[in-house]
């Protein structure tokens, strides 16, 4: 699961929120494997602007992820995101597996 | 670096450039460690919809990332893009280094 969140109106206060409180909520998630966070600078060459913080969670497939969500664990990350990202603007989301090619 | 694609107009032509043409291309990239590719479907549960293929570029770290795109590999990998992706709204390209949490 990638996760990009936009730039918050706050960025101090996201910061406290996201790895004091969203980072532990994250890491009881059944089934997380890893678990990145990017660094800044966030460079974007072409495309969406104003990236703030990028998230891979990484599970061993699309169903595993999908059942970490289904826990109450997985309900109080996906309430404590809506918190980060009050609009659904605020955030990207993607789910998918991948393939080393 | 997290390469999303929208949903282009022509998908199999789409699908015949990406692993015929830029595949091959990307995979000369100096100093890629790992190429990841999304499979479908992806579920985007917030924000962006119509993503339709995700790429995922190891590197060494932004720096390596950085001069892989300034050889002639990278330039033609940037130029082929442009094919896949002919308007920046078609991609979102975003360049950071992670550290896992």
């Amino acid at each position: 699961m990638v996760v990009i969140y936009r730039t918050p109106p706050d960025v101090a206060a996201f910061d406290t929120h996201y790895f004091d409180v969203h980072l532990p909520l994250a890491h009881q998630l059944p089934g997380l494997r890893r678990y990145e966070v990017s660094k800044r600078p966030i460079a974007t060459p072409a495309g969406d602007a104003e990236p703030y913080l990028v998230a891979i969670l990484y599970f061993d497939n699309l169903d595993a992820l999908r059942q970490a969500f289904a826990t109450p664990e997985g309900r109080a990350c996906a309430a404590d995101r809506r918190v980060l990202a009050p609009r659904d603007e605020d955030v990207q989301m993607y789910l998918f597996e991948s393939a080393e090619v």
